[in-house]
């Protein structure tokens, strides 16, 4: 599978189109849209995030509610494109209103792609790297994500999601049974954080922050369970199945770290203590004592969940003022703004969960054939048995 | 620039093919060499590091020392292949001879692709697996990584390296002037550590693992400067350089995550401290106060220094067994070994810093052209003139 | 560039995203509309094609009448969707309403895509196969070719197309001056014919064809003039500019063969008469004497004209009935519509223009760059400049 | 799949690393040596062909006969490598020796890609572009077809070729039995042509262009059976099997021009003559009464043979001089040569068997899957008896 996205944050629309998908899914909008609205909650979201509510339209590829094989085509609507028309629009203008074109962006934010992306493109009005550069776009990258969720569904491999660390405020761990404890926890807290009381002073962090006219980032996790042994490969680097994954979720807007399994705790530990051990029963076949690896050895995974952790730094748009200069006058100013999300962290939760899914399901496909539904599950009920019996 | 690896840990070789180099480039053995040396290096590796001297064949793509834009072929051949003639010769034996070959496996070593690799491939005998799958690779990746570090600093870009975590120990931040003296102090250290006194801390844990059986993993860091503004792009998620480097970093054997700047330490602290202030002047336009987003915002690169951090497992061959089952009896054993590496956490770091030059310098040609150096230059130039007075 | 499509026949929209453009381009729907007329044009036509005049809406990537280097996505409205929405809709149905969806396809239609596309993606109603297998995809595949249009002519590179013979009637070789010239003397044409007389003979033919049921296929050529030395490479076979058209033009639907300058009559000349000997003066640089070799050696461009020739089976879809098996009852039964086109070679020779320019202008930015377009302009010139002095 | 090669006419080998390869197949050195013999044989070859017997090594990704999934790398020396050393050498050379270098080329060959890539590459010797264009290079990838080959064969996909036409003269159709058939008429004939009395009128006419000191090109067609329904796919333009086959065919040195089933020829019948009616019964399931579409619909196999034909221009290194311009004193001068083959079609008539065959095995594993070769046998068998009951 593969897909563009296009789209910019006060543009008409938001367009994706997925190309490789199997015939034969089950696809509602309904699926999609379940996955854009848990994009857009979270305790810490600015007002427009209550204004829309996004909802995406299948306009090619699917029939009768299933697909046909045939590129799918996403579209989200931005709901206030009316009042961004003139700024936006794709029609060329006079130069009398050229000359009248409001909200240009001749002043970089930093830690946005503003300054680097002008440079790069040749823009003197910023807007035109800022409109695309926006978390908005991963309205659209959900929406894939989610396809790719039912896919996985429908083989029997479950993702879900939930924050591990806002602001320096760490969870503990809680345990769950399965994945749908999981998520179903997480769906709870506004900040889709297991452990109870952090969500809590979490919440009180964000408040705080936004207070503060400040901002704050975290660490979210991503589990995905009933993969089967084998995706990816370690017979070529850019096969491995962990690397695409990080590649995919170090790409999400503001996310600068990603680890897998003990991750950077690894460096702490001997290796006595960071591998897994082998063991097998002839009801389940092969499976590891522990997880510590996250589910991969070799950039393979392993039959264990995949445990994916990601960090989102603090949205760089805040109240309280960062020093930045005018690319016309060269005079320095203070960036700040007028509204803001305090924190997005458990939206990125959602966003990564979606990336990450979206690798899986390419891996899958890549391994178990991508024309048909029905043979693709024969395979991999197939590979389930002939690894237990291996 | 594209490249694909071939060959096995005890093969006759090693093989890279380089595809898309530019033409007029200085190129020699040497230059390949020196980085394959540096790889080998390190305080804490086995027997084999000592024995065998690594040295690259180039054997196309390069005529009298300067490349033709044709694709590079490099070898380093394996110094006891003749030991291992029968074990891993390609030519058909007869089921006589297949009976008695040597060094059949069966037993999966936990933390090694082994037993994945065995399920997706269907090998019984599982040195098919592990052949492929060792760090033995990583010498022509490095090989292919030392290429372009010739091609960046043909353009003043320069790659460097060092490891500051290993087993726990941590290295204090120390103070150094440019990339010259970071890589100089680094070859210093047996651990490629800028710390003078957690180096000795460092090999001092790592002699202790060694007696304990146990092996110990570690953080390293490259770091790139003279980066010209504005590689990869924002405007689609699978052209973020960030996101590229991330995936290559990962996709390294035995790597279990990588950060960029601030990393994880972004969750712990607020937006005002995580961004990097614009400021201007004339000579120099547009600089950043600080460096904590680590030279990259919206996927490109800003013009400070890349700051990329991998962390990397303790290596899994393990004096002090882990259980595991032998894949014929299905009865357990404990996996143990006779010989490895302790620590390959300093060679890991030269690793690093190879895999992050080769995504630099294919994004540089991606923005600058790709057919002749010195055109190459001359537009690195423009755009850096250009960038000034922006 | 990149690009994807999406859409069916009849589903609500044509879709198609194109990343990589560089910013700073004039782009109009004017552009591309122009493009789309042109292919709904042509003696010969059905009536479809008076009904719906093909417009096209620009919906991200450009602002303001110039790209910004975001992705842009082209939408096509098909104009009689509110007729096809219970047959075509995306959302789920009942099993009653199952039932009685109207316009199911048993019956493969010999010469399309309908038995093949069912066989590999299990489906029992052709509908699913045909809607996207229709060569109405080429409306967009010709609004990206017509933006690589827009791209090729600001760096003074044109492309132009006309048709040579349509069901047997061969266009005599008509002198024309420049490429301006020849595309008006195609535009009076209906068949898009330079050879007024074959004109003539070419529509006697088409309304032969059509009275009698039948089709007829033709060979339409492309020409391209004003390229620069060197686009493609010699390097490796898979980055040769002349395999790359090869394959698009192959590509669009019903094409069976493309050849290059002399093409297969090359195999009926000796070597003296099919090369292009090389001449120098200083005004103009090298150049060739003849044009044989239709603009490419070695995979890469000489400087002279490209000269693209494909050939169109007749369309498939006759009044004449062709013997076929319905999928369900097994039962053969004989294939006719009641309505189609009896020719579509002129629509073909605008869509193979498009793709051929598509090519071109990858070939051009993967050699030039392609941030924006003010820099590629540049360096095309210096490039040209080189090339004289060379 | 996926491949890289690499080497230059007179480097020390030529190199392909073949990545994607499913484990499980049996492949020796002799299953290529068979097709690197056939490509060296041919009526009309000159003297390099008698003296050189290409020999593959096998260097990685097979063990004791058997592919392990990892890459295989394939090495062909140069015989005549140590008369080139010092000519062809990759080491730096002093001033004073590169004042000695033999065989510089300044004088561009009108036919090659000598010049063009000289401009683009910045050479003034022009044997840094020669040495790679040179169509010593579809020695390996002959043998990357050979394994394609042996891959489809272990599918019961058999692959054969023949020559049609040389400088004019044209075989007449001759029957066979299937393709073993076919094959096994092809290798009786020096200029490997059914029609037994074309033979020896192409062989004359070979004969008599050399004494002109001219040479002569043809067509050539590759067949391919027991190709199952579906490959290849309609869905998206880039993924159409004919489509990648014209690329693949067009890119062979020297090719111009690519057609599938009646090609050319549909351009002058009526679309009742063009298609292929569909028929069906219990024991075969779908079949075509004819193949003039040469197995291909919609850009996916029909199940019928591929029938794919291409053009061979004349090779265009001739005795009889074609003029030229000297690129450093730009006097002209009449360029010719000691000694070439006066025809090579033959040759590349074996050549274009194993591109198509990579082209067709790669879409029967994108289809079927890569893992293990057991597998993918299974899978086309599944899919054969299914596309039976369909």
């Amino acid at each position: 599978m593969r897909f563009l996205t296009a789209g910019e944050s006060h543009g008409p629309q938001l367009t994706a189109i997925v190309e490789g998908v199997p015939a034969g899914l089950t696809l509602t909008a309904d699926d999609i849209n379940v996955e854009l609205k848990r994009r857009q909650g979270g305790y810490g979201r600015g007002r427009r995030m209550q204004i829309e509510r996004d909802q995406v339209q299948i306009l090619s590829g699917v029939r009768h509610g299933l697909t046909t094989g045939a590129p799918i085509t996403f579209v989200v609507e931005n709901k206030d494109w009316r009042n961004w028309q003139d700024v936006m629009g794709a029609a060329p203008i006079t130069e009398e209103e050229a000359g009248k074109v409001r909200r240009q962006v001749t002043r970089p934010r930093p830690g946005h792609a503003d300054l680097n992306g002008a440079v790069k493109y040749g823009h003197r009005d910023m807007r035109n790297v800022l409109e695309r550069s926006s978390a908005r776009e991963t309205t659209v990258r959900v929406a894939c994500g989610a396809l790719a969720k039912v896919l996985l569904r429908a083989c029997d491999i479950e993702v879900a999601g939930h924050v591990l660390e806002i602001g320096g405020v760490q969870a503990q761990a809680v345990h769950y049974d399965g994945l749908a404890d999981l998520q179903a926890r997480a769906e709870t807290s506004a900040v889709r954080c297991l452990d109870v009381s952090a969500s809590a002073k979490m919440m009180a962090a964000i408040d705080e922050a936004k207070q503060a006219g400040d901002s704050l980032g975290g660490i979210v996790e991503t589990v995905v369970s009933g993969v089967p042994i084998g995706l990816g490969s370690h017979v070529h680097y850019d096969r491995k199945l962990d690397g695409k994954i990080a590649g995919a979720v170090m790409s999400i807007n503001a996310f600068k770290g990603v680890e897998i399994g003990l991750g950077f705790a690894a460096a702490r530990l001997p290796g006595s203590e960071v591998h897994d051990e082998i063991i097998w029963d002839a009801e389940n076949g092969y499976m590891r004592k522990t997880n510590r690896l996250g589910g991969f050895e070799g950039g393979m995974t392993t039959g264990m969940p995949l445990v994916v952790r990601g960090v989102m730094k603090p949205i760089p748009t805040l109240y309280k003022p960062l020093q930045s200069v005018d690319i016309e006058t060269k005079a320095p100013f203070a960036a700040s703004v007028e509204r803001s999300d305090a924190c997005a962290v458990p939206a990125a939760s959602v966003v990564c969960e979606n990336v990450v899914a979206w690798e899986v399901a390419c891996a899958l496909l890549d391994m178990f054939g991508h024309d048909q539904l029905s043979i693709i599950q024969a395979a991999v009920k197939r590979h389930r048995q002939a690894a237990k019996e291996f």
